[in-house]
């Protein structure tokens, strides 16, 4: 097949991770017959720096003439004290907006050779496997009005937290649908004791699912939720919430496995082209110095290639790699513990190819 | 001292362990002079039973009345699929509001003789002693509108995350104030990158940081701390949040100690009486079966004698009860490991008052 990929390698260790991202997939496309072409783009902190915005309007354009995106990561403290319009962060939020990224996946998989890199016990942790899929258009977010006031006792501020039904339907439809390919459970958390959209979020949760009857859905109070996913992370196969309790739940549940460096994530839209991305930061602190893990940026190709290109042997084969190097004790230094033999991101790179 | 304390024993196991409260106080009050006068009030559940509203007028006046207000816990299934504003929920966020309890205080401590109850690892979770400084009466769960409405493409919702500026620098000052009666560290978490109030917030925290230069200030946002109290919670002293990132971030905090059922609260206010619960809910599975584990209640009774009472002395005594029946070995059926010997809540308030 011919596909074109948007490329955003973004700053900090985002250029170093995304190459060896390129390998793989030349590696995949070589050995599966496949013609992937690349195009490049700019993003968040290099972008103001050589366009003077975070998004510009070349990337959207190019985003969407192509079949999937893969993003490295945004951001660094050399962007940190500029205006918020101006940060680096908008131009995430801006593509998520511009492409209608609405549906944020973040598999949180426990690999069995990290798992004594995680602070929980190994009972509680090993085999998790569980999937949080986050609203990413809509509520706290994007909702108006977000703003300062003067009022006559003085200064106020208001954000907005807003969903049209409709945004409500599409995500919880989603988390039904992944549930079916997996364990057939579905959580939603909400706030429904307190806000009157997690009560809106409840009953369409409730509504949706009677059209999959095959589906277990059982509700959850995001205070709980954050409780559970310590106390018993195995209960969940598929989290289904609004944008910001998954940011918050999707970063503790990355905590889990002790894989943080590993973790991919995909966002995801009803009609164009998905986003792929490592859930890691930008690491300015070890950027330019051939050390970053690739292998959260290698996992997001496998789902690249198998949410957006539907190549579900291409994207297993890839998986397969990744838990073969790390069984076969390869590490970066992210993920090595004392005494193991640390290994450059293109060394581990290699090893992931070989296979 | 005199004192009047307003007792709401609450739904499910509330009134077992309001009563080993009792018990408690009248030992302080016979061991230290004092005179304890309780005036019970209803809240919740029992009272939409009984009053038809989940927080009577009378219990505000009452409470009002008094120089402390000490609650079990509101809330069970029996209510929970009555509308909104009869839930009893309504009794406890209406409590807060009319009583003004802007900062609610949460201390986790790690008991010794409890680690191993943590889903988490020994060595990440001994010592660890932190206190999250939650917003209580604003926010996501009192600002206006929160509603439904009918657009031009169908139905909608929102709620609003309001804060005036005077109401962020009272709980940002309380935080400091804790701080320096600790280990003089305050960690701010916000949204600063996404949300205008947490901008805001920000500035104030920085603002005030400035009036206790003896006291460290750092800024997190709240998806890395989320993950920061799995990685490395010893990191934390104070933690001062709005009122929904609290909600969440204490919850979660709760888990790591393997104490949940060990853990008080204390909601305070600039003027009037503080009001001091446990933080585990109604338990209504176990309510009347002389099960439940008292000693966060009676803890919570330490938090009083100690803010509202200021009476140090006697509050040391109290933890210091609790903390010798544990290490001697006296557990409830929610804390005891295999083959450990289990004692009912009366048991276990009878070794706690010979102490
Ligand atoms: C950078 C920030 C705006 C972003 C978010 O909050 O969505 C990040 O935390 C994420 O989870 O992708
Ligand atoms: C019962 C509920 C409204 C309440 C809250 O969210 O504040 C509870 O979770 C708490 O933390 O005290």
């Amino acid at each position: 097949m011919n596909k074109t990929i948007t490329v955003i390698p973004g700053d900090g260790i985002g250029p170093e991770v995304i190459q060896s991202a390129i390998k793989v997939l030349d590696t995949v496309a070589s050995n599966f017959n496949h013609q992937f072409k690349y195009q490049y783009a700019k993003l968040g902190g290099v972008a103001i720096d050589e366009d003077g915005t975070p998004l510009p309007q070349e990337t959207v354009d190019l985003s969407k003439k192509s079949d999937g995106v893969l993003l490295g990561a945004v951001g660094g403290p050399k962007w940190d004290t500029l205006p918020g319009h101006m940060r680096p962060e908008k131009g995430l939020l801006g593509i998520r907006k511009a492409l209608n990224l609405y549906a944020n996946l973040r598999p949180v998989t426990a690999y069995k050779a990290l798992i004594d890199a995680s602070t929980l016990k190994r009972e509680v942790v090993e085999d998790v496997d569980l999937m949080i899929v986050r609203e990413l258009t809509g509520g706290l977010y994007f909702g108006e009005p977000s703003e300062r006031r003067t009022e006559a006792d003085g200064e106020a501020v208001v954000d907005t937290l807003y969903y049209k039904k409709s945004e409500i339907e599409r995500i919880v439809r989603q988390a039904f649908e992944l549930a079916r390919l997996r364990r057939k459970k579905v959580t939603s958390v909400d706030k429904a004791n307190v806000l009157e959209s997690s009560r809106l979020w409840r009953e369409v949760a409730e509504a949706i699912g009677k059209e999959y009857p095959d589906i277990e859905l059982e509700h959850m109070l995001v205070d709980n939720a954050a409780m559970q996913l310590i106390r018993n992370p195995k209960q969940f196969d598929v989290v289904v919430t609004e944008n910001m309790f998954g940011d918050i739940l999707s970063d503790e549940a990355s905590m889990l496995t002790g894989s943080l460096g590993m973790l991919p994530s995909a966002s995801v839209s009803g009609d164009g082209p998905g986003l792929y991305e490592p859930i890691h930061g930008s690491a300015p602190d070890i950027a330019g110095q051939n050390k970053a893990n690739p292998l959260a940026t290698i996992s997001s190709v496998a789902m690249l290639l198998r949410y957006s290109f539907e190549m579900i042997e291409e994207a297993d084969a890839v998986d397969q790699a990744v838990t073969e190097v790390l069984e076969a004790g390869y590490r970066t230094g992210d993920i090595a513990q004392q005494g193991e033999q640390v290994l450059t991101t293109e060394e581990m790179t290699e090893k992931v190819i070989e296979r």
